[in-house]
């Protein structure tokens, strides 16, 4: 079985051979190899930062951490005989941590700084948890009485995309961040060469225009990107449209786990892994299956939790009454739970990253009742080592919070 | 055990004593009963039309539909030791359709006259679709192929609101309407006497008033209400807010089975029922819990559906880019849903009411890669009698689609 | 939809009329009904023992039951177009008590008269437990501490026997009780005219020759039968030879709950009920499917337990190894299961009657490893109300264990 | 993490230091090293065989096998502070197959030699059939049609005996041996020298006596050892006695998957691999949890089967009726399902080896309604790619078995 990209996990990602990553979509990025449809391959990735982050207390990798840098993928990867109009199918055969490395990251970064994510308003930052991995569960030294199964995936699954895609993306992000301009935080990223890696053309003239051209790899699209889905883990398979010859997947942003929404947006644990998979060419895919965003299905290995403490929202915010308006019902929902876990013992904080890095569920429950949605977040009551349902009586939690002093801003 | 409202089928709500009845929230609506803290008992519940639409391949009942009495809801149910404060948890033990009304209906309102649900700009009606029920199966002439488990709910459990709650209600969202107040379809009910019904008031001097001053049922709200959340399902247990002495308890709006986000709006599979439950009341339990909206719990024998081909949407429609907006977001991925539908030999409004009325799952998978989230809809594969998974060949369904004919507008 | 067999609670099967019931197996029991291939039917069914058991706190009932009259059936059933050869698909789309019958029994016969079960010679009896249904749930006021999910279901389901193969029985069976006519309990049960019913044969010459030749329903055979199956459950399937024309389907037995292996052999929780089922004509299926006993697929409803506590045992019994049977090996492993569930409070006949009847999983796990095959018994934790896991401090039971003085002897 | 037992898959176990593994039971000998309570570390196991077999299409390596050897054990390891009369609690927090070993093997060993398994009298042998992982599915070159998860486990987990105990399993199972001591295939294996490894006694006196004295590794007894069950996969945990001061841990027999029962003997799919683990101690267990023979608790990531089209069997054999015994009712089970599996298109052998290595679930479903109990087998249909379930039309295979040409005897 081939590794068609290998990484060194001594370095970061700039000290290694920029060759085999880049953090821009465009079509002229070439291919570091090409495998054949059906052919099983593995591909190591590190995590979203290339490595900027350490495993300590102190959160001022966070506060000073270069996001131009962000995402580092691997690849593009080549797909015989995919052509434009087709479908890749891609089957995450497995994603594994790397042995060494068995630890990763859940932040909050600057809020003030527009980074605190769905939340970031009204939580303090920036600050960290580090998660340790033993086999298949994490815990956090930072965040006590919590332990749970990782669903391990790919942030980012990606096909290149076409010129005109790309030109597209350019034109209609670019009308969105001129109607607000100054927004903060920015209300979308535009293409910038600082801190770009295009791959194969690093160092070339088309590599410098392809950095000033290259669609940021911050939100998810047609193609595919980062689209932080938790369920594209271990069995998963994903069929995402193919716009250049070759397909040119790219892979990266792991996380060990994550819940619906990745709400405090360095939201997964994220960490560097290896994902083993397959790849087949369904011919004439996009037109056959109607196919304008990817389309997934789950793997057979997610972990059998089933009491989902399960905390309703509505759009209703400070008195304002919105219109079935999902976002403000979710941000209710989430700020329930936050509130609940509190009562708990928990911080507002650490209850956030709880929320945002387990394998939390985050529903559409209902956008039609006029003018109020129910949106929800459920969180795992068996990820917990104390009962967090309610109770006639006092809940007796098995920490004493601690962790507190190292849960460091 | 038992039954504390009890229905006669044969008539219509409105042809039954009113006194069981009522479809206004307002403090001074009586109990009909009192229930002791523990104790287990039955409510039988009319659709929420109160029995207005037929068992037919003629959607007449729908275009006719009189919406000022929905929803039909049993009770207030009077719980011994609640107060304002306390929370009470709702056990729903059970919930069965009536065996001798073995069939519901989904539908699409009229969408000209703003019934269309969240797709409703794009589906043609009225319309709709019977449902047989086999056991815990539903299956329909209308729609053919498809075949699923029953995750019976009820789509409204709540508490009365206080009168400071219900002012509160009738502020927020009377400045919402007052913001756009031509807007079709409307962005919120005001009160209304026009078919309300107020149980025990009925032909009363306050019971006029009541009318004027009562808040409709539509949505969701603090108190629970028509949440539509199909995990309330047999064995899930609920906590609720009381802010009235002895909670008064309503039920109603029973769903032989739902999709998350009920996107069709009459969404679910709307019919009668019988629900068993038990209620406890937990002192203290909204400032213990810091209980805004319900809290819940899903039950224990929710189907073990495990094949979920999901489909995901971005915040971006007919290249206009949003920000981050779940709701265009997950618009985008049913979108993406029904056209799939098609491929496989659906009609637009026939994918429409599978993915309103299967237990299809709704998630926001990412609510902070700017610009764009990610939301999606997944539709157990399994519910199908022939294979729907993205394949390499051609498609092979079962059905050759007559039931075109009998769906009818 | 058609109730082809109805019964009336108010009497027990020997007072109502006995043209719907047999309990004696023979092809020349006339069916009570013909239905069609794909119809959709109710059958209600008798408890086994025909309404013989009160709902008190004395097993005076158990003591003096009448077991020749066991087990109460309701039909025969006759199917069209079925005939020998054939396979009958039967599909339970639902099985549900009666509404006005919330209980049911598990119970230990007299251990000294053979009735004691698989664990009978420790076991204290007669005694009986009540459990009370709530909704899905069963509790006992006799077992404090535990409530499950019911996964109730049809013990028998059964074809009628050809002439050839009902001689077979007996023929094999007579050999059987043959080798050791005096053994205590009886090895097997012969032909016996005592309590026979006959259905539409009663009162007749022919009748009063079946009650001499007819088999005794005690054993799971060929055609279906006694089972005990707890996973043919709601929206179960079972496919069952056909050896007479029709097929004529007999169902009873039913069981709120029961574990894999019905230790106490009346050992499920022994209810009346109402089965809503299909049943299909699959031709020439016993042929096609290679079906010498029938198959089934178990239904999608089945309770999401994931903590079974699993006790393992070997075939060693008292200093003696034997040679991989696993009837010593389960053996030895319910006996640890039950020493288990003593040190957490329970008395030995508690414990026996919790592994019978509620949703135990019995495995056989290896049965090659000589001289010692594993067995074991896996009890949910989940179905207890405090933390029965092994823990290193002391278990916190939640009960006084008063209930011992009202399991009676 | 430390990695306590490294091994070198370059080498069979015979060739490589012998010092860390052993194949006997016995208490004298010493442990490799000593973990503390609560530390997680890793033990690499090769295969049971130390790696005599090879990823060809030639059973010769089969029918050569040198069986003395069997099991390769790593280990032991001491567990600080446990004493005779504790429990250890292993958790299993990962179990992986070696990066570079992506194969397994399922094989019949010579039948002629009592090698044929549960089915061996029916079968031709020896054959096997190599299995390829791709990430967590494991499909065979050799048994077209079929792929599935691996419930990767540790057949054998295990503590050391102390000298009473290891005298009583050579007393009761020198009793049944001599009871047929010409018996083919062995009633049970005695001690012997041959093929023997007892570790750091290597070369030893003492070695020598061991040799003469220590317990074979067959069969799983009250200190664990080779259980075979597959639910000891990733996550679960397992309470075993203490019988020597450090528990003295052993750890072997990878299989990457296996269904309940292991029929073919051979029948895991037989693998390397490593185990992650955490070790604690529980004062007294034996006594405080009736700890005859080990409890344990599956993982939370088994797969998630749904359909397992199950196969019946009864105690009745050509003809002869057998009282309840369970071991002939699993037998008729296990038949059935040949036959059943044959008519798809496999041969017997095939079928012999999916019932033994995939992930089937083997139930006793009764074993009290005499004179027959009711075992099962059940097969997980979602692991074929085409439709398994009983049809009324043709079932439409999707291969042509030319695998047989490679399953060579």
């Amino acid at each position: 079985m081939r590794t068609v990209v290998k990484i060194d996990l001594t370095k970061t990602a700039m000290e290694e051979s920029r060759k085999i990553f880049h953090n821009r979509y465009h079509p002229e990025i070439p291919p570091v190899d090409t495998v054949k449809a059906g052919e099983v391959f593995k591909v190591e990735c590190f995590d979203f930062s290339g490595g900027q982050i350490k495993n300590d207390d102190d959160a001022a990798d966070i506060k000073n951490m270069d996001l131009s840098v962000a995402h580092i993928l691997s690849g593009p990867i080549a797909v015989e005989g995919a052509e434009p109009g087709d479908a890749v199918e891609v089957e995450l055969l497995d994603i594994q941590p790397f042995p060494e490395r068995a630890w990763g990251v859940t932040a909050v970064l600057d809020p003030n700084n527009g980074g605190g994510g769905f939340l970031g308003d009204v939580m303090k930052g920036p600050c960290k948890a580090i998660w340790d991995f033993e086999g298949i569960y994490a815990s956090s030294r930072h965040i006590p009485g919590v332990r749970f199964v990782g669903m391990i995936h790919t942030g980012i699954i990606a096909t290149a995309p076409s010129h005109q895609l790309l030109a597209e993306w350019n034109r209609r992000e670019g009308v969105l961040i001129a109607s607000a301009p100054n927004h903060q935080p920015p209300l979308a990223f535009p293409p910038s060469a600082q801190g770009a890696l295009v791959g194969g053309l690093e160092g070339t003239p088309l590599g410098e225009r392809v950095k000033v051209e290259g669609a940021r790899t911050a939100p998810t699209r047609e193609h595919g990107g980062n689209c932080d889905i938790k369920n594209l883990s271990r069995g998963a398979k994903i069929w995402i449209p193919v716009y250049v010859p070759g397909a040119n997947l790219s892979f990266g942003d792991i996380h060990f786990s994550q819940g619906d929404g990745e709400i405090a947006f360095c939201g997964g644990i994220e960490t560097s892994g290896i994902v083993t998979c397959r790849v087949q060419v369904i011919k004439r895919g996009v037109d056959r299956f109607a196919l304008k965003n990817p389309i997934f299905l789950p793997g057979p290995v997610e972990p059998r939790y089933t009491k989902y403490l399960t905390f309703q929202g509505i759009p209703v915010d400070r008195g304002i009454q919105h219109f079935l308006d999902p976002r403000v019902a979710f941000r209710q929902a989430c700020l329930n739970a936050v509130a609940y876990l509190q009562r708990l013992g928990y911080t507002a904080e650490q209850a956030y990253l709880i929320l945002s890095a387990a394998p939390c569920e985050s529903r559409i429950n209902n956008i039609v009742d006029v003018p109020n949605s129910c949106c929800s977040i459920g969180i795992p009551a068996e990820i917990f080592d104390f009962d967090i349902l309610p109770r006639a009586d006092e809940h007796v939690r098995t920490f004493d919070n601690k962790a507190l002093a190292t849960l460091r801003f």
